[in-house]
């Protein structure tokens, strides 16, 4: 990880978009991917999918919101974040199909100190993966981010 | 996978756990999988995690996500699932570290036919990940599968 200074729940900006950077997969890795945690036919198997609601092969959505993941953790690289509690809402508007780019643009909707542990709180970062205007998947993280140390 | 008798929305026992597998992780195979899609320090490096709230390394809540996925789907091979719709209140409760056993059992919790298109239904599976008798992590899938078709 780059190295960065560090960023405090008090520090989060509410509802301002940031990017994060694009993926693009290729069948094999679609495959691959599927092979191992989301064995399911219209990931496998190209002919299958071909014959499936999707017409061509899709990426498990397990592999896109690991991805999404990645891109945005480096993205808030410096913020303060003790640990993770909850994922929320990840909704599948759209197929993740091979060799196109998706974005992935986050914003943090919403923070709030602990009111039991002063040196935390509850921050929630909204993630979109988007297909060109379109939006592929949305979902929420809910983080613990240390809160700035009293001068 | 296995060849498995198919299985259609209307086939499907509500609320009858059934146990999926259990998944171990090495501390490699954690710092590998968070490098790639998750890299926070307390993934990846043993003296960060070890500084953290943690107490140690822990696994990324998407690869706990995904290796629980893939055995669930296994479990479930037959089922005529013709995609997913969304995933719903993935909560954290406990950590997951190297070297242990975490076990799956998953329950399908409601099914409901599409009142437009005769022949799919929604079916809502909800999928733990147990530490012992404690839950690790919990979860829901929301998937579109399709109906008996008309003898």
């Amino acid at each position: 990880m780059t190295a960065r200074p560090p960023r405090y729940l008090d520090d989060l900006p509410l509802d301002a978009p940031f990017e994060c950077g694009s993926f693009t997969l290729s069948e094999q890795e679609i495959m691959d991917f599927a092979e191992q945690y989301d064995p399911q036919p219209f990931h496998l198997d190209r002919a299958a999918a071909e014959a499936s609601v999707f017409g061509g092969l899709v990426a498990s959505s397990v592999q896109s919101l690991a991805l999404s993941c990645g891109l945005t953790v480096r993205a808030i690289a410096g913020v303060q974040v003790m640990g993770g509690n909850a994922w929320e809402d990840i909704r599948l508007l759209r197929p993740v199909r091979p060799d196109r780019p998706y974005a992935v643009r986050a914003r943090w909707t919403s923070v709030r100190p602990s009111e039991s542990k002063p040196d935390r709180g509850i921050a929630k970062i909204a993630i979109e993966v988007r297909d060109g205007d379109e939006l592929a998947m949305t979902y929420g993280i809910v983080y613990f981010v240390r809160r700035r140390p009293a001068a």
